[in-house]
């Protein structure tokens, strides 16, 4: 089998860029010290994150369904602002004795899920390491320089998340589709004062969402939408559900959140609890995922 | 000794981001799904670049040099096209053992060097993985949508780099400083029509100056600017010198390359070679770093 060591670096970028779909914007894409794209004059959004194999992926995981994911949760923090994707950079560091087609095939995955959402892919970087890991940065932008931070909840705000939770590890953490769609519906339709991707889970990311708007918060536990065999300590506790978890107005007319179910008719919208002040008791039941611990 | 797995994901990122220096253009950052940062009428330069311990440093390396390295390699790229770097996001990867206090050092290394660049920290990721990784993805301006490729060189150019070749890992690859105000003058007062930065040695990076602008090259191994100790091969083949290599004009006056020694009077900007038809035989000398090999 090629390994990377055969190929070397400078064919395997030759070989992951070949055919790459870039829009207008696109100056210079891979192949020079830096990108170049053209600016704008909306706000501009930055975010990067990373998948490592035998955390978020294990060695068996299908090469495409690791590029997929390291893609889509990055485009999730993109939806969660309702802010819109434009440009990537991928790095990519693996173990010299790598397959070359394990690499095409996560390649492959991360192209098809940036092209799917209007994202170029305008550069990287490559490296040895012992493990596979892949880390995609990306810029985007903010139209009429309007987005939803994760700071502006009051308190009396109501809860509410998209979707079902919990049991992700059991595939939808790989095949899960961001809410980019739904993210700027909300932000349009609905008096959104905080908003979130879901990625820790529930029990690390609802507490980080109250703590940035200096709040504490009340959840319903058994109210929790739950995927099917979920108990509702899994839909607390377990991570990378990718759904939106949204603060709205408390007094936001019934007549608007219909317009959900009329917009989404297969996807849930629920509430599950209530911003409060911070020296109201909250909800201490532990979980969520956490690095290093 | 603390370790990250003691302090966890939230209080690691409390602790690095405590202080930091932002300027203006800075709207959100940590913290959030993504940084938002104004954006600019000028043409926007992305850029990542990856430092993995055990190849481009070692256990025993201080943690402020690890930090220093990585920051400077990407403002390195910045130089080589005339640009400005303005907003970095950090991505860190290590054992879930890692004393804190080591991570915290290498933060230290990272913000000394983004302040003296007024390079904005704005975000970042961490993760859990098997050994020390640093990734900074970094986005800057090129000022009056002017900046230098390296693929608008001409047959017939003049090869020249600045400062000295060679030997590079007795230390100065933890301690060279991006030629930014050189690459900056250089674009300003000389018909230079490529530039890159020497990152993996003359040897790999020549090659790909020429190729991206369809040419080949001839070089005079013995003129190449040496460091103390080291042989014309070495100056050839060593990576991470991080000086600007570039193609100009070969009817370049003598007083315009003059200026150059009034400007910077303690660094060489020296005639290393032309760059050719591609047919014309090129030097094939075998040497510098190429990864996964």
């Amino acid at each position: 089998m090629e390994t990377l060591a055969d190929i070397g670096e400078d064919e395997l970028i030759r070989r992951l860029v070949r055919g790459l779909k870039q829009d207008a914007s696109v100056i210079a894409g891979p192949g020079d010290d830096c990108a170049v794209v053209k600016g704008s004059r909306d706000l501009l959004l930055l975010k990067t994150d990373t998948v490592v194999e035998g955390v978020h992926f294990t060695p068996d995981t299908p090469g495409r369904l690791v590029g997929r994911k390291a893609m889509a949760r990055v485009i999730s923090d993109f939806a969660a602002m309702a802010a819109t994707p434009r440009h990537a950079l991928i790095t990519l560091i693996a173990p010299p004795q790598t397959a070359v087609k394990r690499v095409l095939e996560v390649y492959a995955g991360l192209r098809a899920m940036a092209e799917s959402f209007g994202v170029n892919i305008v550069g990287g970087e490559t490296s040895t390491g012992s493990q596979l890991i892949l880390t995609v940065s990306m810029t985007g932008t903010a139209p009429n320089q309007k987005w939803v931070s994760r700071n502006r909840a009051r308190a009396g705000d109501a809860l509410y998340v998209t979707g079902r939770l919990g049991g992700s590890i059991r595939g939808r953490h790989l095949r899960f589709h961001p809410r980019m769609q739904e993210a700027h519906w909300i932000s349009r339709h609905l008096p959104v004062h905080a908003m979130m991707d879901i990625s820790d889970g529930l029990a690390k990311d609802l507490p980080r969402l109250a703590a940035a708007s200096g709040l504490g918060f009340s959840v319903d536990l058994p109210s929790l939408p739950r995927s099917p065999g979920c108990t509702p300590e899994q839909a607390w506790g377990d991570g990378e559900d990718y759904e939106l978890l949204l603060a709205i107005s408390a007094r936001t007319p019934r007549k608007q959140l219909a317009a959900w179910h009329t917009a989404f008719p297969k996807l849930p919208l629920t509430r599950i609890g209530t911003l409060v002040e911070k020296h109201a008791a909250p909800l201490a039941t532990p979980g969520g995922w956490e690095h290093f611990r």
